[in-house]
């Protein structure tokens, strides 16, 4: 049968991948890789752990017109197949974990449509945040505290009323009108993280007061919001 | 400096531990591990990775007793201290995320109190959610899904607003009143995950009907209940 890997690549740095991730993408006959433009640093990652020729970039274009990135899924899917057609295996790996927002599952169901026999491993990997909440030495969530965990995309009032009962509010990336919801509701909020490149030479983590947020937020990808202040 | 590592243990398969975690594990004089009776599971992951004679175990008694545990943490800190003394740095290892509700955070407070130039490095690891969407193989959330996350204790009322406002609920343990919110304001809800000791050995994992889940909860540890069905 043949099989898909989905390897979760981790936060950024090398050293943050599983056995079992280095032990695929070691193994693979090819792994593919998510690209826009240049050398992403999913495909860095991988270079660590195979050879350059085994590693195919393919195009994810960042682009809202869902035509488009349906034609390109269709394509990077037919791709897939061939390699897989070829040599009954290969890899598909990605940063972070590979079930939150990752293109692994929107390319998915395309291969599949392709390849009704298909098989597949997911390989779960470390979350962004957790390895930001590493780098800031506090803990996200203590306890009976519940987390939220909000994209981009959400309109003020989910992310008011999911605020006001969340005591940690994870932010994978930060825009003004939802620091303006934070600030509206969050008179409670004690603590705040931003962060980016987690793990990474080029980590930024700053552990902020709330009321430094929006002047702050313009420097940071992903922000951590907590109800109860840690030491 | 005396230098504790935190090193998160990844939900129970022991090549789900990172490079790092491995590395960290191998090179440390003395290894704690949390313990409440016999050889725990982060017990068996870690004596993986390190001889025997060097892995401590470290009572944590599961009361709510909060003097009770406040004095078993006192003692377990003078524990970790005297070892920090002795060689300089030491490991404290559990399952999961550290950053994720784990006795790391509520241990390291009273070391810190008793030495004060104390450093810490948190390794992140893999939480047991990720390890169980990646079993389940489908995505915990997609573009711009909400998650959120809820521990055994919540209030009727924060369970049923979170919920209305989330696309994806993790419920890290499992108790009736939870299942019988999520049924009242879960008529959208469309799929669920129930799971047990994912990754290792003794893995369950069932993609059930909504309607299924007060029956089956009984026979799982974690579940996920999401508003859109993948696939």
């Amino acid at each position: 049968m043949p099989t898909l890997y989905g390897v979760s690549l981790g936060p950024g740095n090398p050293k943050l991948l599983t056995l079992r991730a280095v032990e695929v993408l070691r193994e693979a006959p090819k792994v593919f890789v998510p690209s826009s433009k240049g050398i992403s640093r999913a495909e860095a990652i991988v270079s660590y752990f195979t050879k350059k020729r085994r590693i195919i970039r393919l195009d994810f274009p960042m682009v809202k017109d869902e035509a488009i990135v349906a034609k390109a899924l269709q394509r990077n899917a037919s791709r897939v197949c061939s390699i897989l057609q070829r040599y009954g295996s290969c890899a598909y790996a990605a940063l972070g974990d590979l079930s939150l927002y990752s293109t692994f599952w929107r390319l998915y169901p395309y291969v599949k449509e392709k390849m009704h026999d298909l098989d597949i491993e997911v390989i779960p990997g470390v979350p962004s945040f957790c390895a930001c909440a590493a780098s800031a030495k506090i803990p996200l969530a203590l306890g009976d505290d519940i987390i939220t965990i909000i994209p981009l995309s959400a309109s003020r009032e989910r992310i008011e009323n999911l605020a006001r009962y969340a005591d940690t509010s994870i932010l994978l990336k930060i825009k003004p009108s939802i620091i303006r919801s934070l600030k509206l509701v969050g008179k409670e909020y004690q603590q705040a993280v931003l962060a980016m490149h987690c793990s990474t030479d080029n980590e930024q983590v700053r552990v902020a007061n709330i009321k430094e947020l929006e002047e702050l937020s313009k420097y940071f990808a992903l922000m951590i919001v907590k109800r109860r202040k840690f030491l």
